[in-house]
């Protein structure tokens, strides 16, 4: 007899639904979008009538399904219950008892980043590894930690928010957060060119950067076509990040760091540059972690979230 | 019938031993000196030898005991692997099978000072939180890291090694461990030491620690008579400290912060100094963690150590 599993990622705009078998593979995908009228009040009665309707497609049996994993963009207990995802319109939500109620199958949530860790601890980037650090370098800087292969969620759901780790209490630009000199604010995307654009200012040196729009993949760019700016932007982007992990390799002591979120796309050269200062940072103990690009892209959440169910 | 479990905690001059019952009552207690010579062979076999006598003194069948925690001083592997005890002579040993076969009882080993943070959780500041980390302030700062009422040992058994996270790079002083910047060289009772040296070099104002020889004592018990630059210098260690904690909350995310070690006996104005910058520092999502002091003092250890078998 087959079993499977069901892994969603809900995000502001679409949600994802994947269809799993319980070794880790996409038995199908799709998207419906994300219904965040009324704070959001149909997001999750529209998940229940996509998988009702994968299972009528498929005409597999609710009493085959093992459960349905949900990843939602916020913090979100041990308990499954979202603690407020303003992109939703979601206050404190019981995600995991609504769903369950809906569908008449176990449900797990969990925070998105932490789940897009899990998911590529089970079929990416991080496979084979079960102490591990996802670090997704998007708009923000979002992380997840497993620890014995299991999310580490924190006490109020704020477990792996590794974007907000103060990096530099004199800076003056001020976070999202409300903080000032956060992890995010020199290793995400808008950050590197935060960086870039400080360095462009700073020096009078030509470099390719000057000639259009910057951004995190025209700095990488630069970098691999040998521009001097670049690779001292590069350069800082590296040490702000090798640092900021080798605190948390002094916290959690994890065999791998996994590297995802757009940034990633500018591939092995941005783990060399992460690398080399988190060895110069780094406790000895912690040297040996090492360092591996995310595979799963947009999947990783899905993968995760189905992965929530099997235990 | 009753049960019981041993605590053991392997120091480099004496070993403790606690005999507990499953809820956390010290029976008895009592030490042995640890004999360090040929790389400190005879340590398991004196700790297996007392753990025999104690039970023909007590009339206890070997049926009756649950089992055998012992902490060691160096970095433990999941599996009770010591990786190097410096102190005690050891290089690799798999201490939990060895003292298995020396006693015929099942045996559980971890780092002395995440070994601690566990008999915090379990009978002492760190009671009813099953997210917790300890901070150790004594001649280093060492640490524990406990998530969902268990260790986080690591990769390597550096779980917790929170004395090495970078926060100064700029620091000319170099920490035992080779790096410099440690928070240990500026929270540990020496760091503390160290901060009031600079600063009473720095300020030519009076003050009564002026009078004698410096300690993490002499400044706090300086700073409750309200001595203007005793406070500038536990400003100083709080915004170490406090800032240090606020990175490691940004990871795990605990309900908890328990301080410990030879500082934590200036008492509750420790936790003052700390929580402030703590606030200053730490993401918002981890605003609501408490801190707390240390209880069971030099009986941490023995307390962890029987917590271990008690699954």
């Amino acid at each position: 007899m087959s079993q499977y599993c069901f892994g969603v990622d809900v995000g502001g705009t679409t949600v994802k639904l994947g269809l799993f078998s319980p070794d880790g593979t996409i038995l199908d995908k799709w998207e419906i979008p994300t219904r965040t009228q009324e704070n959001g009040k149909e997001i999750l009665p529209d998940v229940a009538a996509s998988v009702e309707a994968k299972l009528a497609e498929k005409g597999i049996a609710k009493s085959d399904v093992i459960g349905v994993g949900i990843g939602v963009p916020g913090p979100v207990d041990g308990n499954g219950v979202v603690r407020k995802a303003v992109n939703l319109g979601w206050g404190i939500l019981d995600a995991k008892a609504e769903l369950e109620k809906l569908l008449g199958l176990p449900v797990e949530a969990g925070n998105d980043a932490n789940v897009a860790a899990l998911g590529e601890m089970w079929c990416g980037g991080g496979k084979g590894y079960q102490n591990l650090v996802l670090a997704t370098l998007g708009t923000g800087v979002g992380g997840g930690i497993i620890v014995d292969g299991k999310i580490v969620t924190g006490a109020t759901g704020a477990g792996g928010e590794i974007g907000h780790i103060c990096m530099n209490a004199n800076e003056e630009a001020v976070c999202g957060c409300g903080k000032r000199g956060c992890l995010e604010q020199y290793a995400s995307a808008t950050g590197i060119v935060r960086l870039a654009n400080r360095k462009l200012s700073a020096v009078t040196e030509d470099s390719v950067l000057r000639n259009g729009e910057v951004s995190a993949k025209t700095v990488f760019d630069a970098v691999k076509a040998g521009d001097k700016v670049a690779c001292e932007i590069a350069e800082e982007f590296g040490e702000y990040l090798g640092k900021g992990l080798a605190m948390i390799a002094a916290v959690v002591n994890p065999e791998a760091f996994v590297i995802g979120g757009g940034v990633s796309k500018a591939g092995d050269i941005l783990c060399e540059y992460i690398a080399k200062y988190y060895q110069q940072y780094a406790f000895h103990g912690c040297a040996d972690a090492v360092f591996k690009l995310a595979t799963l892209g947009n999947d990783a959440g899905i993968c995760g979230a189905a992965k929530l169910v099997l235990k």
